[in-house]
């Protein structure tokens, strides 16, 4: 068994997502399995971690030949406690985010608890892929998805993935037809035009909900947007250098001086 | 009033924090300041947004001339409630966010609520600037930073920020010295190095608390780490489209097929 790689699972629909069993399950395939997911959804959790209060992990009955913990924090929380508790500061040979319930395409890679996982992976120099379908529902059909993760993964373990970056993996619902094939994109400039539906609680005071609708003003062909909705999944690389390197230049004509 | 700019201020560590007051005093100077911030601290929250929870905004009597709300969410949510709720989805001329009590240098960008808000106005169109001081304290010398913000926050009015970016300043600690000036950088490469002190509850439960040692990397005198260890204000321009564009090349190489 020592042989095999070691593959971390989490996610952020929760570790009793149906989404992350599928996950689990394809895994088993390749290597020897540690799950450790949030123990309630955490969706849209992006990059938080938990600073102010204590953190929980407990161990749960999950899948034959697979060691499974919850843990009472966020999914970055998740890969932290997984390498620094439970592997005692050895990296695993890669980690596994999703299968997130819902699409992490264009600027939700940044909201997304998935991707975050897997973009703290990359941080960790750890080989990560972040798998969304782009259906919300729990009971959502992933039989699609399971050979695009067997493909991704074995490419991932076979070819590597860089130092600095990982995958942002989305794929179409089942009900579009039949998938097209996989193509490597970049991010789609898009954004969400929020809304806030006031509603008054008993006492008359005011409270809002959030509603957003996806507006995307990108129609580049090289978009994950445009993937996703033309039959394909979509395969991002993603960094962590948030640097916009092409702005340094402009930003040092700037009069810089303090006075 | 009405040719003056519109300036949305917020931060991660609470409408009351000594840090986020420094910025409203100089921002009355060059324009009509709306306040929205966390009602409590909100640091590490990163791009979190709230769509499980609904949301609240008090009023709260602030600073003369100043309309001021603290808000039950993330710093995300406040740039969100910010413009959709209380502007009706018009967008202010420029949002600073911060002072942080702490810096957000390299990767802690992606951790930070204070840099997450920036880089929420950025997704809106807005020129967003966050900064930070170096000194976590409650009661930190903000005096030296206050030039800073004259300076950054001028120029951006005057030249712009380019759609896409927002700035990521951090200013070195009082006692630092004086400042040799402002320098335009990338972020650096960094990690965390974790731990987590395990304790037991009075039932003799186990419970984790993080804490982590930052390790610098990467010793390239073009990163924000080099300039505020080395006396120098950094302005780290800040993207959130997080394509690794350098590694699509390479991915294209893959074998994609899905059997």
């Amino acid at each position: 068994m020592k042989d095999l790689p070691l593959i971390l699972v989490t996610n952020d629909d929760g570790i009793f997502a149906p989404g992350i069993r599928v996950l689990v399950e394809e895994m088993r395939a390749f290597g020897r399995v540690l799950v450790v997911a949030p123990d309630k959804p955490q969706s849209a959790m992006g990059h938080a971690i938990t600073i102010h209060n204590f953190l929980r992990l407990t161990k749960v009955d999950y899948m034959e030949g697979v060691e499974a913990w919850s843990c009472s924090g966020t999914p970055v929380d998740c890969v932290k406690l997984a390498i620094y508790k439970l592997l005692k500061g050895s990296k695993p040979d890669l980690l596994v985010s999703g299968v997130n319930h819902g699409a992490n395409i264009s600027i939700n890679v940044l909201y997304s608890g998935t991707m975050s996982a897997a973009v703290e992976g990359a941080m960790e120099s750890i080989p990560s892929i972040g798998f969304s379908l782009m259906d919300h529902a729990l009971e959502a059909d992933f039989s699609h998805v399971r050979p695009v993760i067997r493909s991704v993964v074995g490419n991932a373990l076979k070819r590597g993935i860089h130092e600095g970056s990982c995958l942002n993996v989305n794929v179409p619902k089942a009900s579009h037809g039949a998938l097209k094939g996989i193509r490597v994109c970049r991010q789609a400039r898009a954004n969400w035009e929020d809304e806030f539906e006031t509603r008054l609680d008993p006492g008359g005071k005011e409270y809002y909900w959030l509603k957003g609708e996806f507006k995307n003003e990108d129609h580049g062909e090289d978009t994950d947007v445009w993937a996703v909705t033309n039959g394909y999944v979509s395969i991002v690389p993603t960094q962590f250098d948030m640097t916009a390197h092409h702005e340094i230049a402009a930003l040092n004509t700037w009069d810089h001086g303090v006075e």
